[in-house]
């Protein structure tokens, strides 16, 4: 993602790995349309991409409530849209400032996601082989990622044997973009299908777990994609260490517990094509919530929180 | 699967929901193909198939002992292929008799499955939401079905209120086959993927888990389509019943435990294409082994086994 002068272009996400095909959005309401179609996701990356949205909406003279709202309804989970809209709105309502905005928001998240790295390659054990799950990494955030920026940190520490990225169904954003990240990076990885996790965790495969949070409620409560709750039970079961990794953004201070986190719904095509049958019956939630007993630790840019959790 | 008069008609599950096409096999080889590439799939199903083959190979004149070790090694971890085979050793080389076979095994299979049904129906609670995995109906077997065969019956005695048929990644056998089955039967169903089996189970919306088996150990220890030991170890987590149900002929008393299973690693483009790029690294178990330990009861022809199993 990034401001090529009178737009923000970004890579289209949906078309990885097969096509590097960069969009080139000139109005806020193609933002919005971006976000809500998944074209960026990731919630730092979203919240990122709200801000520059604003920047579009105020160099249009748009209505400022109007695409604050917009932008903001564009995917129910992840706080950090919200987070970033609320940054915007200290800002005055012209390009410059809007751009501003947008821009240290960019700069402090890869910022806080080589912090979060430092602070989690230091759990990580030597040797490591280490499991996450959807996509964390540059493409999710401004830059190196949050599990995944932690997974970069400690392979450059000399400590990552192997990373097993879960597929992540629906979407694949394991298979799809944490994968294409890893290979770039040379870093050694095998993609899995969720279902592999107990047979990887029963048989010593796996000894470290670090996932991403779309909202951490005030007491650790972490909202994350769908299948990161089923790793974490695993992982407990098998004693090995579960870990969030977030911005201090991605809290949800307001909010006391997971209870609350609303949970989107998607489409059952997401699913079912092109495998399944027209009609063919679906539940997709696109987000799970993993209650804070299940969590061994949550790193963000502050440095490493140990239950019980207390983020009020 | 039937008996045309001098070929084997096979339903190519492979096409399924999209197109009900039927394979003609005429030649032994050709079955065993068909069961390699998983036209035919699920442990009866593919045992009859292999005494079909039998049957085949002798119309034919084939050298028996050929035909025999390579129907045999056509996949590696369903224990009903060897099953199939050496009560096809009994019967004299010719059509007919190894004819008689098949009919014989797909006679007792649909009986059995009759059986399995009777049992596991009544340890399913009235009102029941059941969640299973892969294809374990009519199109595993010879009809009926082992797991699904439980769901059939429990709904018949009007106990089901739904059924949550995981996907089943790699090759999405829930997807494909079971919502397919579910759908033709009336039964109210939903399908998920695997990583939201967590939040299922954490809340309530899940009473009873039933899974088939590709081989059992002596001591219960059951190897079955990857991700069964997933929900074994959730289900366990959030005490809702976890039920094995397969045919006898599953039992391998020879095995005292589950770890001589052989376990079938397939190609990776199961999982990589068509979403992912070329070269993906990938591990793709096709089967993993649940702990006896996680099993809260093994439903077969003869009954209700509890734990501790002893089968030997």
């Amino acid at each position: 993602m990034k401001w090529g002068g009178t737009a923000l272009n970004m890579l289209d996400q949906r078309q990885l790995p097969h096509h590097e095909v960069w969009l080139e959005l000139t109005t806020w309401e193609q933002v919005r349309d971006a976000i809500r179609d998944m074209a960026v996701r990731g919630a730092p990356a979203i919240g990122l991409a709200a801000a520059y949205g604003m920047a579009l909406a105020a160099q249009a003279g748009a209505d400022r409530g109007l695409a604050r709202q917009a932008l903001l309804e564009s995917r129910p989970t992840a706080v950090n849209l919200a987070w970033a809209l609320s940054r915007s709105d200290g800002h005055g309502w012209n390009l410059d400032d809007q751009l501003a905005n947008a821009e240290n928001l960019r700069k402090e998240d890869l910022e806080q996601n080589l912090a979060i790295g430092r602070f989690g390659a230091d759990l990580v054990p030597s040797g490591a082989s280490i499991l996450t799950i959807c996509n964390t990494g540059s493409l999710a955030t401004a830059g190196h990622g949050t599990a995944l920026g932690i997974i970069r940190t400690a392979f450059t520490d000399g400590k990552v044997k192997n990373v097993f990225a879960c597929e992540t169904r629906p979407r694949q954003q394991g298979l799809k973009l944490t994968a294409w990240e890893l290979a770039k990076d040379g870093i050694p990885y095998q993609v899995v299908v969720e279902g592999s996790i107990a047979t990887l965790m029963a048989n010593h495969m796996v000894d470290f777990v670090v996932a991403g949070a779309d909202r951490i409620a005030a007491n650790g409560d972490t909202a994350n994609k769908i299948g990161t709750f089923t790793l974490a039970v695993v992982a407990k079961q098998f004693g090995i260490p579960f870990v969030i990794a977030a911005t201090s953004s991605t809290i949800d201070r307001a909010m006391a517990n997971g209870k609350g986190i609303p949970i989107e719904e998607r489409a059952a095509g997401e699913i079912v094509h092109p495998a399944g049958f027209e009609g063919c019956s679906v539940w997709n939630p696109a987000f799970d919530v993993t209650p804070c007993e299940f969590i061994s630790a949550i790193v963000t840019e502050n440095g490493v929180a140990r239950p019980h959790y207390d983020f009020s």
